[in-house]
This record gives structure tokens, C-alpha cells and sequence, in this order.
């Protein structure tokens, strides 16, 4: 079994999800796990949970970043945090990867020095998982926010390294992969993304060449590339789409008594609804060319997201991503020599 | 009243949507309207419904430009068409608007080139009404697709171009500005993005700084800056995403029994939202920035959506948006002489 360590001061009520999402874990027998935080709060809250015989461990980490911090500054200053512990032990092989619900520029920051980066990766990427209206498939947007001004060579390895992760963890044999644009015909898009083209087209992927924003959701493709700026824009629009979907849904349906007695009668219909755009369900956002395994989590995220964020972290160790990334950009490399 | 043509050719299932919401425009009094398109068949369709006594003209266009035609090439090639005859009504003052809700790419072109850019325009830009979930709230997005690769400078004429639009078709005194960013703190974004954000401090604007993708939705600001591509990628974002959301509540809505009933007694109440998120409640994307007055319909609008962009195109102006364009313009340019 792998082992996973998570940082149990990131999420935005930590460290009740991570301890929870850890014991759902090891119960699902997922990974081994090890908290890493403040050694004396996180067994009082395990022993009360009654985790005996679970594979779960502690490390102790006196301090924590918290999403005020600038990620640079926190890196340098907070020496014993639990992002860096928990980096740091996967650094020096004690396990196979880790995940925190924490502050996103401090982890990646933090698994960027820490780590070090593949052989051939230029950029680390973020991909976050986007449920789709096709049941039960799932798309992939990269890079939602690791890199600002990305060149074509960038976009050309996050689309590498986006399609194995999509393959791995998803199970697909030749994943669709799509540059992101705002048309679909060869003239669209800017000078990065025109000369990225190119680049993608010479490569051995399943290439869809050009994607509008529309098809994130509609299954055309599974893996969307585009530079970090406008995958965090999209990544952001969606989560606010989301928000104010809901908000609506709910105050139409409060709105008169018989929609208040329909809503009663279609709330299961609505739960499952709410459960396919749950981003909690695909268990966090990859950071894609880091050596080991790095994972962060929505800052909200609950015990159930902890633990699928788990459960993929061993997943992608498993299916070893990494070394697939590094063949595969070396070969690509070859190939244009 | 203002006269107004209509490119009876551009929709998906034009005339019909145009020669309807043309009535109805004309019915409500909110401009004079003319129908520009082929005209006997103009003429049969509105004898057919008994338009008479109404202020519709028909002026005849031999040819029209498709969704597939490319841009540059209708516009030489097709030089009857209806949207350039449109454009030549306003260029010769016949008109003081057009609206079209034909092929994006086609009318902006023809606008651009037909009736020119005002005075401290460099690039005239395409700006979008998005639904809010503050309740009777709307913000605009622009540009959405009629430049890529933006200047600083060119974002800073879109926000002042923006806002006057805001104030005089939504009436709102101050409207608050803000520029789209991968996040809120000054260091994010892009070279461009960030020289940007200096420009707008140093305007007269109610400027709220960078704003993320969530922020199109939820009233923090009315309007929001964006270069060309991210624009169209965000507005694509968010058709997809109102498909997808209208798909998967069809979907869960007639998954059993229950769920039916319910959707039955709750039916009214999702017309309602559904009519909040609809667009074409909105009256279009007008192209700010050209002379005289251009709105760009979606392909799929119906008569409502007609109706109501001639509507805004008269309101447009009659408010004066490219008298008071010029004005600010000229100032936030002598303010830095």
C-alpha cells in the first residue's frame, strides 16, 4: 500500500476534515496515511474517533500557513509548517506523496522548491477536474493557475503531462486532448496559442486541435490545455456559475407553495444533481510535473474530498505517472532532434 | 423616435425571428424600424401579419452572409448584403443603429470598416450583458471576441467604453469597474494586466481593481475588463454552463415519479430562473467604439431578443454613449499631456 501524507492544517476547518477524510482512508484502505500538524491536537482528535488498527500516523509540525500568507514569505519563514513537513517527507522517500487543503501558492511554492521538477518540465501545472453534462465523464483543465505568460513549449508539456494524468487516473486508452481558444479554426487565438498548435499537432496525442470555453462541459474532449491565467479565469467563472445556479434554484423553488411542495418531492432528484457537480468528488487538483505526488484541495473541502484526494494520490503513484510524463517528453524531444 | 435597421438575414432562422421582433419593437413604440433583406419575401411575410400602420420600412438587399462565410471575404465578395447594406444606412446617416444577428465576425467587420472607429478609439470591442444573482442586477463583459492579443492601452478604452455604456442603458450613476485577473492582489496577472491596472488607477473611474471569474456573476462590479480572447473564453464558459445545468435538472427532474410531480408544481418557478439567466432578455452585444450604433445578436435569438436590441440600440443613442465616449476619451488622454 502507498502512503499519503496529508497536511492537517490546510482546509478552512481544519483539522476535523483532514482527520475524517484520513479514517475514511485507511478504513477504504486507499493508503497509508500521516497526518502531519500539531502531534498532541491531532491524537486527542484521532483517539476520540476511536482510528485504532486504522494505518494512520502522525508527524508533528509546530506551525501553519494560512491563506492570508504570502506563499514566498511562508515558505522562508514557516520552517516547521505542515505543508513543508509533509513535502519534506516526500522529498525523502517516507512516502509516496501528499495532500493539503491549504494555501494553494504556498504548496505549490513549497513542492516547486522542495520537489524539484521532472526531467524535461519546464512548469509544474495545476489541473483541476470538471464534472461534464455527459453522466458519468469528467474533463480536465491545465494549467488553472500554477503559470501567468506561458510560452508554446509550456503548453506543449502540460498537454503531455495532462493526458497521462487523464489516462492514469481516469482509465481512458487515448484520451482527446484540446487547446483551449476562442474559435475553433486555425486562425483563432493568439501568437502562443497559434505556435502551440503547431507544436501539438506534431506531437503523438489524440489532438483535438482548437476548444471553445463551451466544451468543458459537453464531453468533446478530455483534456483542456491553456496557459495558467486563463485556466484560472474558467476554473473561477465555473466555481461562480455554480454558486449562483444554486442560489437561484433555491430561492425559484422558495418562492410559492406548490414549488416549495415540488422541491420536496424532487429533492432527491436535486441531491444527485448537486453530487455530479461536486467538485469534492474528484478529489483535488494535481500539481502535474513535481517529483512525487502533489495534491491540493479546495480550501472548503469536507472528509469526503480528503479522502478521494487520497485515494487519487495513490492512484497516481500506482499508475506512475511521473516516470510516463518523463518518457514521454523525452521522446518528444527526440523526435523534433 | 430613432430608426433602426435590421439585418433580416442574420439569425439561424432569420426572417422570421427579425420580422417579428421587428413588430414587436415597432408596437412598443421604441423605434422606427427597417428591415433590410430580400423584399418581396420581406413584404409577403409581413402582410402576412397584418404589420400595417407600423413604423417598418423594407430596404432590399440582394445577398446574404452565412454563419461558414469568413469575414474578410463576405465582406468584399458579398457587397448586396443585407448586413452591409444595413451598415451603409448608418454610415449615410439614414439610421442612427443596425443590429444584426448574423455572423459575429462579418458584422464587426463590416462595422469597423463601414462606418469607422470614433475619435480616441483604437479598437472598437464587444461587449456582453451576463445575468447576475443579485437579483434585477446585470454586469457587462467586454471585450468578448473582437480583439486578441490587447494592449494595456486598448483595455483602458474598453473600460472607459464600458462604463458609459453601463450607466447610460442601465442607468446607474457610478458604475463599479474592475479588470479580469487570476486573482485580487496587484502581483497577479499578466505584464499586460498589470500595466493595465496602473492605467486605470490614474482614470476618473469607479475602479474596484482586479477582479476574479466569479465576480461576473455575483454584483460586485457592473463592469468587467478583459482582453479579447479571455472574454470570448469566458463568455463560452458560461453558455456551456447554463446548458449544462439545464440538461442535468431535465435530467435528474424526470429520473422517477416523485421527481416528475414535483417539477410539475415547481414548473413555474424554473421558468422564472430560467428566464433570469437568459440572455436574450438583455438586447445583445453592442460594439462599442464604431460610429453610429452596432448591436450583434446571438444566431439562435428569438423575437424577443430581437425586440429588445432594437430597443437598446435606440436607447443607445439616444443617451449619446459615442458623443460621451469621445468626451472621456479625449479627457483621460489630456490628463496625462
Amino acid at each position: 500500500m502507498r502512503a499519503i501524507a496529508v497536511d492537517a492544517m490546510g482546509s478552512d476547518a481544519a483539522p476535523l476534515p483532514e482527520i475524517e477524510g484520513a479514517i475514511l482512508a485507511a478504513q477504504a484502505q486507499h493508503a497509508e496515511v500521516i497526518l502531519v500538524g500539531p502531534q498532541d491536537r491531532l491524537l486527542r482528535e484521532l483517539e476520540r474517533r476511536s482510528a485504532k488498527g486504522l494505518k494512520i500516523e502522525i508527524v508533528h509540525a509546530s506551525e501553519a500557513v494560512t491563506m492570508e500568507d504570502e506563499a514566498a514569505k511562508a515558505f522562508r519563514r514557516k520552517r516547521d509548517s505542515s505543508i513543508r513537513v509533509a513535502a519534506r517527507l516526500v522529498r525523502d522517500g517516507k512516502v509516496d506523496g501528499l495532500i493539503s487543503a491549504g494555501n494553494t501558492g504556498a504548496v505549490m511554492t513549497t513542492a516547486k522548491i522542495l520537489l524539484g521538477t521532472l526531467e524535461g518540465v519546464d512548469r509544474p501545472a495545476l489541473a483541476q477536474v470538471f464534472p461534464s453534462s455527459v453522466h458519468g465523464k469528467a474533463s480536465v483543465l491545465l494549467d488553472v493557475g500554477a503559470n501567468v505568460d506561458c510560452k508554446p513549449l509550456h503548453l506543449e508539456q502540460f498537454a503531455v503531462m495532462g493526458e497521462i494524468y487523464y489516462r492514469v487516473i481516469f482509465g481512458a486508452e487515448k484520451p482527446r486532448v484540446g487547446l483551449l481558444s476562442n474559435g475553433t479554426e486555425t486562425h483563432k487565438g493568439t501568437e502562443a496559442t497559434r505556435e502551440a498548435l503547431a507544436r501539438l499537432n506534431e506531437l503523438n496525442l489524440n489532438f483535438a486541435g482548437y476548444v471553445e470555453g463551451r466544451d468543458l462541459f459537453n464531453g468533446r474532449v478530455d483534456v483542456i490545455v491553456a496557459d495558467g491565467f486563463i485556466g484560472n479565469v474558467a476554473l473561477k467563472i465555473s466555481e461562480g456559475m455554480v454558486d449562483t445556479f444554486s442560489s437561484l434554484l433555491r430561492e425559484a423553488l422558495s418562492s410559492s407553495l406548490p414549488s416549495k411542495v415540488g422541491y420536496l418531492l424532487s429533492r432527491r432528484a436535486f441531491e444527485r444533481m448537486k453530487k455530479r457537480l461536486d467538485y469534492s468528488e474528484y478529489g483535488g487538483a494535481p500539481l502535474l510535473g513535481v517529483k512525487g505526488v502533489c495534491i491540493i484541495c479546495h480550501g472548503g473541502s469536507n472528509a469526503n474530498a480528503i479522502k478521494n484526494a487520497i485515494r487519487v494520490a495513490a492512484e497516481f503513484s500506482e499508475g506512475r505517472v511521473n516516470e510516463k510524463i518523463e518518457r514521454e517528453l523525452a521522446l518528444a524531444s527526440l523526435s523534433k532532434n
